[in-house]
């Protein structure tokens, strides 16, 4: 709290009036410039194709998605440093952004299932360089008149899908914020003066949420100033599903302790076990007590567009709202995460405050179209654009079609893994596209399971996934499940995109199968 | 808080094993045409070449900014409409884009300064083209390899110059985000343990911001549990600058009522009159009282890289933190806004959790790479590559010549503005690159100046505003000042983007000129 820190250099501080530090020949010749300077995006998709950005086609799928370097060797192959006066030619420019994307982790390559997004969706690609060449905000109709229309079908579209009828919603910069939406509101619903006063005079306000619920809702307790620790934490069965009778008991017991009940989250789509809560039996206990229902459909909200499988969200027009990111299944480029809520008039009640430098009420068009006083934030990115335009291309039946593919291939996947020698199942049974498994090697197969033994196995998935890097082959993600003292298993994900056929099913196991093999020589 | 919605449709529910509901030569046909659909990428910079989405040029600044059309005659122009089966050749989507294209705002237009952002840097853009591209979440090392050691570059290069030293920060969505950051820190540094147990039990915890500040710091308050009431509004000067009596003045106030002081928000640049506080002077309250020193610095945090108007910043070293948004002032493509503190280990130790899915202590590098921790997010889009572009293709000093360049523009304007008749300043002196000024058109000159002549004077801003949309030859924003009981007013706005002249000064004073005439006939 002191000035420890250097003074900012002043030395040629001058403000004084008109000085033309810069002269006009100077800005003359940074007008040339700059209309060269616009000439390298001419370049960029051809610089994507030469460094492979998109191994798309499944030929080309035995390309490197990643040529892995550690950290302090990257620092020698790119020049990182920013410096006062280095300038650099567009020859130099494209020469760093070929680097950049060659050491950059193709996402887009077929067999990058590592996280859960997969491969882009080109028409998502597409609709993002338009919102990034127009580059403007979502606050205004004025400044945003296409994509402000846009963004109101998708809300409306996605209202009449999810059961709603009449509801509301927001793009926002992701899942995390979306649920950190969910709590405002259900806090401003119960108590309104909160916005006015603060939480100060409350008994502390209590938030449930599964055992296998993202993180995202300690974080948001820890912002939203409730507290880690009022954020409950409700146990799961064999599937990874709230136990929804230890929701009930963890509930009359925060009431025992005389604190509030205000808010409960249940899952479409677990990061790690890919579960769906049952929403029928969480919104009876949700209505009995009174209590907001949100629903994380981070992952699985596109369910709602899947002929098979709609039905792992049967319940969800009870909820008062849910997340939804089709940056995570569908293919659209991160960002593009959706807050829905069913309660029509309280995102701007609860987030709006008289803002006349933007939101004047004396413009030439229906202010009604102004978004921003929905939104806890100012300037906003454009995020419905491209999703729209990659519904537009498929309908959002094609989406449908190709979601219920995933699923019918995640399935596949189970069942031949149950079948193949050397490799089990974390659960017996999946709901979603999330496929949890370990690979046991072959010197460790027919021995007893000990937890020597055990210890051990939990060992092979980081291993592997080493080699992979490494190798740059394949690349799945790995995870423990701490609650039930489980180590490292792989988390296969099965997406739109790429779109997945039965060989490419055997391609992953023989890889993981050959690494895992090569890990412990 | 019922089923008053209806359910979702799931007659086509099956869920399963297998049921090859997508055949294999959909799944064929579906590959091929993903192909083509790679394809739509090549036709992008010349569809929006085509429509002149960048007037860069000053000799193409005769285009038209805007085709504005009213809401309700939009969507009778673009088939706005999502719809289940209706899929698009590639050929309809580009019409589409071209149409999205049309009747969007060219925010690179050299005439758009309707905004705190203006033109982009081509490089930018480049640069969010390759990031949009690549796909990835900046989490972890692990898939945002290059572009995590550049997030690192340009925190180490900013703590650099603004005197921080040693220090940290992180990428948001933007400065109201930023800002929270700020008062989460604040928050956790006082009092731990409301990340734990929230703040329920505690006295009302007081932020204190300007009257001229954003309004972000109330929307915070509302999110963050403290309430708009607790967010105190200090008074300012003649120039829009905090005054700092006032503000200890409100202090004490807050301390004898047994609130809890906790948090100042001084401004780099105010988003209407461009004020700077007076940074040393705010530095010196808050040493006294122990008090979190943020500043937002989302407009002004640029003139860090001026040579001239450095000086603004004095005393930014003294502060605990500040937001600073590179896609205002410099040109980098939305959304890039750096959250910087001199706090170094608080950010993680804020805001981390353990989570074990991503943030695997395993890893086959060094995980002090991983910048997942520091984040309030899960995903965050990577907004560091773009800034980064820009900074190399440049230098930092590039930028800090454009910036002299904007800020002496800006100087010239508010002369100009001060010679000519019919025009008139807001303040006499500004300080920053905005400059706010009523038009007077000629009938209204030479009379009293009573109540209803400002009215009227202050309906004309609007009114100018509407037929520069509805001509589409420049956009320049307006507002009000309430809390001074000023109407409306012109603020134009200079940044590095558009590199204007004086010729350009002239043509903004003449196209106003000329339809506040128009307005009043």
């Amino acid at each position: 709290m002191n000035g420890s820190g250097n003074q900012i250099n002043t030395s040629k501080c001058g403000n004084t009036l008109c000085s033309s530090y810069v002269t006009p020949k100077e800005i003359e010749e940074i007008r040339l410039n700059l209309d060269d300077d616009w000439k390298v995006l001419r370049s960029i998709y051809d610089l994507l194709i030469d460094e492979k950005a998109f191994c798309c086609n499944n030929t080309e799928w035995n390309e490197k998605i990643v040529q892995f370097v550690q950290p302090a060797d990257l620092k020698n192959l790119i020049d990182f440093k920013i410096e006062e006066n280095q300038t650099k030619t567009i020859e130099d420019i494209k020469k760093l952004c070929r680097e950049v994307i060659k050491y950059s982790v193709k996402t887009s390559h077929g067999r990058f299932h590592n996280q859960l997004f997969g491969q882009m969706d080109p028409y998502g690609l597409a609709g993002s360089w338009i919102t990034e060449a127009v580059n403007t905000s979502a606050y205004t109709f004025e400044v945003a008149p296409v994509f402000s229309l846009m963004e109101t079908e998708i809300i409306r579209k996605v209202c009449e899908l999810c059961g709603y009828g009449q509801g509301d919603g927001i793009f926002s910069p992701g899942g995390s914020i979306s649920n950190m939406y969910a709590i405002v509101l259900a806090r401003y619903k119960r108590f309104p003066n909160i916005k006015s006063t603060g939480m100060f005079g409350l008994p502390p306000l209590v938030l449930f949420t599964s055992e296998e619920s993202h993180y995202s809702f300690k974080k948001a307790a820890n912002w939203l100033g409730f507290g880690v620790d009022n954020c409950i934490i409700v146990k799961t069965n064999d599937k990874g599903q709230m136990l929804v009778e230890d929701l009930e008991k963890q509930i009359l017991l925060v009431k025992s302790q005389g604190k509030v009940p205000l808010f409960v989250n249940a899952t479409a789509g677990t990061t790690v076990l890919g579960a769906f809560d049952d929403f029928e039996k969480v919104a009876d206990v949700c209505e009995k007590y009174d209590l907001w229902m949100h629903i994380d459909a981070c992952l699985g909200g596109s369910s709602l567009l899947s002929y098979q499988y709609r039905c792992l969200l049967k319940g969800i027009e009870r909820s008062n709202s849910f997340s939804w990111n089709p940056h995570k299944s569908l293919g659209a480029p991160l960002q593009c995460a959706l807050f829905m809520t069913r309660e029509t008039e309280l995102l701007p009640q609860c987030n709006s405050l008289a803002v006349h430098y933007l939101f004047q009420q004396d413009k030439y068009y229906d202010v009604s179209y102004d978004t921003g006083n929905k939104s806890v934030q100012c300037g906003r990115k454009i995020d419905a654009f491209k999703f729209w335009l990659m519904l537009k291309a498929r309908g959002y039946g094609g989406f449908g079609r190709l979601l219920d593919h995933a699923l019918d291939m995640s399935k596949l996947f189970a069942k031949k893994l149950q079948q193949r020698e050397g490799f089990r199942l974390v659960l017996d049974e999946y709901q979603y596209t999330n496929i949890c498994f370990w690979y046991i090697p072959k010197k460790m197969r027919n021995c007893k399971e000990t937890e020597e033994w055990k210890l051990k196995l939990y060992e092979i998935a980081p291993k592997v996934k080493e080699l992979m890097i490494l190798q740059g082959t394949l690349m799945v993600g790995y995870s423990p499940l701490q609650y039930r003292n489980i180590g490292n298993f792989f988390r296969m994900v099965f997406t739109c995109f790429p779109v997945m056929d039965e060989k490419e099913l055997d391609f992953i196991l023989n890889e993981i199968e050959r690494l895992g093999e090569e890990c412990v020589l």
